[in-house]
């Protein structure tokens, strides 16, 4: 038996932070936002909060500030790349109130790669990084993202950023996992609903979803149950699933 | 030759905000923020900030409130169905200050599709409309969305957002479509950046975005440019082309 209660258990919090018109005028379908959410759930890390912010710098600057306040890390994808509109270094800099230059790490890697005859002024533009922060390796590309405070700065590509992440997260510390469980039911939620609410105060401790969906052309439903105790969050599946044994036998 | 100049223009701002903590775990990934965002802006609404908040009523009304005075309009999705942690519109009521009860209107649609003697009180639940609200209709499973101020409330499940989005932009108005146009470019950005920059101080009235990507295990770059004039657009689109042009029989 484990200990109970969501007292023992730390956890720790994050916000998503999505940079790019392209995202905003649907011309790109983001990818990264299931992603990370999928990613950090596994690993511990609770996603409380996304927000998508076009490519002005007030704009980025405000959500980094609230983010970065607020949660214990935010991860931000896009806008790091060499052009015009990459405008997410500057704005990290300004949010944090440090000052932005070629930093000699990342100047290297690029020359590294590109060599320093191709090394040209708008992929330089790539080496930028905040005072103080920490580079982020990116083996795909060379360019690096990188860490300042508690704010994680990744590409939009997402292999690039699948492979940042992985980076990333290698170190930082991470809380309880939180565990989840999904029962089915064959039924719509208006059948459900009264004795799932009953069941949700009976379990305070365990956060019960309920998700409707079309299945066969009717209505079906899937329950999900999520906490950081293994053995509540097997009492909670009982419950509901007695719950709808009980439905599917009853009279409708 | 029509008239040039965004003063010209009629622009309709809006916000997505989707409330659900599947999306948050990544257990759902969401379908609506990019669906949504190619409809608004084909047919002239600006998205202009994306959020994702929990079923926290709390982290739902200060959303709410700083969306909706900050943009035109805001579309919301998901939380309005009858079980315990659909509280969308409990949280709408609270954001604005109205009451909130058993709609009529809405009573009686569901009376007709339910029939009075299955209408139990989880059903009766998404009757629940804050006062002062328009029903959005819904084709799909009847039970409503709302409009209240500018919040346009919708379900969560696509098939039903999507008819709610075509019944709630059908009586809306909105403003000047945005035009695009992509140009592609086989090479990445780095050596297409610097004319880039250049190109878009010569048409600062035209947002021109790099976006690259992977192609055959190398690097090539779309640059798409938008504008709510077709000249203007036409003219930078020649410009782009001109430069990749120049590129491509250049020395590298």
């Amino acid at each position: 038996m484990t200990a109970s209660g969501a007292a023992t258990h730390r956890i720790v919090t994050a916000a998503i932070l999505v940079i790019g018109d392209e995202i905003l005028s649907g011309r790109t379908k983001d990818k990264n936002i299931g992603y990370i959410a999928e990613y950090c759930t596994a690993i511990g890390i609770d996603i409380r909060e996304v927000r998508i912010v076009p490519d002005i710098e007030e704009e980025i600057v405000a959500a980094v500030r609230a983010l970065s306040a607020r949660y214990d890390h935010v991860f931000s994808t896009g806008g790091i790349g060499p052009t015009h509109d990459d405008i997410t270094a500057d704005a990290m800099a300004r949010a944090f109130g440090v000052t932005i230059d070629h930093d000699p790490r990342a100047v290297a890697i690029l020359t590294g790669h590109y060599g320093a005859e191709n090394l040209n002024e708008a992929r330089l533009r790539m080496a930028r990084i905040p005072a103080g922060a920490a580079l982020i390796d990116n083996p795909v590309s060379k360019a690096p993202g990188f860490t300042i405070r508690n704010v994680h700065v990744m590409a939009g590509v997402p292999v690039i950023m699948q492979a940042m992440l992985d980076a990333v997260t290698a170190t930082i510390p991470t809380g309880a996992k939180m565990l989840s469980a999904t029962v089915p039911a064959s039924m719509g939620e208006g059948r459900i609903a009264a004795g799932l609410g009953a069941i949700q105060k009976d379990f305070p401790d365990v956060s019960i979803g309920s998700y409707p969906k079309m299945l066969d052309g009717g209505f079906a439903t899937d329950i999900v149950l999520r906490s950081r105790d293994a053995d509540r969050l097997a009492e909670g599946v009982r419950a509901v699933e007695q719950l709808i044994a009980s439905l599917l036998t009853a009279p409708r």
